[in-house]
């Protein structure tokens, strides 16, 4: 860093984005995108929005924030629309977390919380899942700080029951609960149903999975009117105008065809069902996941073997280089032929 | 706000952006955006771009780095490119703002600079500007601050010529100097070839105004690469996919266009000059403004009143209600047609 890095943020280190290599083509199956394009309805609504950029997106996404409220059964001022998923996430730990109210998440989730608190320099405690990889509420209540559950979780696709998400709602009322449900879109249970009896309850949520839309940057919030308006605050000292017009226009698009996503997560979860069966016999272990991915070790090759070896097949996944994971490699759910090609090459390597 | 949210940032007073009323079709002359459409080479551009939104935006953005590296004389690494300029801006008061190194900038300015101040909990100081809203740079020299200057000026259009720009680098070669070029494109001169002699110096940038495209929200910042690391360490901890694919790609298809840019700056230009000659006639009283947008006052009527009376003429135009500028209307420059409309209702209003 430059001599003028500030000291405060010195020990920030930032988060790795899955490798998106150009030197040759791989099936790519390891950041979790959807293998299915765009909604034709979410193309044409952009490519229509892009005639106008010259103006100013609504810094309010009135027309979108409309539709998603009819689409989840809520209302327009408990939903913020978010420049993906990983705003909102970061708007919570800025508006609900400080020196004396720290994050506290799983030591194996999504690696981003981590950043995020130290960027916004709030203390955070990492809680340790147990050994089958799945939370233990209990872990979490009673707790002076903010808690963030990705469910399903990930890398390890486990979920929990909105009733279980409850019990830790009501042992915590005093402090908000963030249920990011980036995955949830693949056999999950949302938690959205919830927000009108827990008023410390934010669920997020984004396009960038089930709805096909990682490269348009969608995210939202979803919460009693009064933790949006807190986000929102945030968004007004940030960036008023988080959501461009062709990205506000094509969610516009994919709400519109919402038969379309829910035929897409049917496939993915098909060709995820699938995969486990070939894979168990094959004697990979693995996770009961519900994200769009698997989560999987074979006794006999170590992760970063099963990731070396796929990568010079061709084949991308991911492999977090963690104590506790290092045997595993996190693998999106493709198509059908891109499965039997993951599964040809896997074949191959443990046999 | 709510229960929840943190006491450290209860004091933020959020930026609110210029009004983007529903209720009538108005001449929308107060946010400062073109009245030109995008290029149609960055409209197409988009519209492809939409196809592969499943898949997620160059995280390091590679190409439109090159191409602006290329446009602006400097090397990729040199470029940073942001969710609109205000994502550069804040990202600048993370990283070289702090306790000990606090902001400054003109009492008059752009908004969003306290904003940012308040939510990175960054003391600041708000320096006047001359009677005449010129700087006076030697307010300027010598300080433990981190200096951010809109050049030209916003709301007054007054611009500093690279040279001055120059002696405040010298005079402070242990802060970094934020020049904030939004509205350069207009008369100003860049302070961009400067990076390489001062390695204190970030000029940002924005699409939004010149380009055409503030509704696809894109920003730039250019320094030498060891401040664009420092800047990229903050992007990484943020929204590592800050720029989306649709975005990108028109931003490299007005990149591919710059006789359309350049024409279009020349128009607003001589729209502005020609308005400068009407309104002088008319009574009124105006900064020499650089920008694509005038800063007027009339001896006779309040800045509000103005404000109200052109507003009923179905013109919007943006009204500072602070102490030192309320007697002034910022008026963006828009095409032949629109001036026109304007000039006519001032006419009027100040008969």
């Amino acid at each position: 860093m430059s001599r003028f890095f500030s000291a405060r943020l010195s020990a920030l280190t930032p988060y790795t984005p899955g490798e998106q290599p150009r030197e040759r083509k791989y099936i790519k199956l390891n950041t979790n995108e959807s293998p299915f394009p765009p909604s034709p309805k979410a193309i044409a609504a952009a490519a229509e929005a892009a005639e106008n950029l010259q103006l100013y997106s609504d810094p309010t996404c009135r027309v979108l924030t409309e539709q998603m409220a009819a689409r989840y059964g809520v209302s327009p001022d408990e939903v913020l629309m978010t420049n993906g998923s990983d705003e909102v996430l970061n708007f919570a730990f800025m508006a609900f977390c400080d020196e004396d109210h720290p994050a506290l998440f799983p030591d194996i989730t999504y690696g981003f919380y981590k950043v995020f608190a130290a960027l916004n320099r709030v203390p955070y405690r990492e809680i340790p899942l147990r050994e089958d990889f799945s939370v233990d509420l209990a872990d979490y209540q009673g707790t002076s700080g903010t808690i963030f559950l990705a469910n399903p979780n990930a890398p390890t696709g486990l979920a929990h029951a909105p009733q279980e998400i409850e019990r830790l709602l009501r042992a915590n009322p005093d402090r908000v609960v963030v249920v990011d449900e980036a995955y949830v879109d693949f056999g999950g249970e949302s938690c959205i149903p919830l927000i009108h009896k827990y008023e410390n309850l934010l669920v997020t949520g984004t396009f960038s999975k089930s709805r096909s839309m990682a490269g348009a940057r969608l995210g939202f919030g979803i919460a009693n009117a009064a933790l949006i308006r807190d986000l929102d605050t945030i968004k007004y000292s940030t960036n008023p105008y988080n959501v461009n017009r062709m990205t506000a226009a094509a969610g516009l698009g994919v709400l519109a065809d919402e038969d379309y996503t829910e035929k897409n997560c049917q496939a993915i979860i098909e060709n995820r069902e699938s995969a486990k069966t070939v894979l168990k016999n094959l004697g990979f272990e693995m996770t009961d996941s519900l994200g769009n991915f698997l989560f999987i070790r074979h006794p006999k090759k170590s992760g970063e073997e099963i990731y070396r070896e796929l990568r010079e097949r061709g084949i991308l996944v991911r492999h977090f280089n963690q104590e506790r994971i290092k045997d595993y490699n996190r693998i999106t759910v493709g198509t059908k032929a891109e499965m039997e090609a993951l599964l040809l090459a896997l074949t191959e390597i443990v046999r």
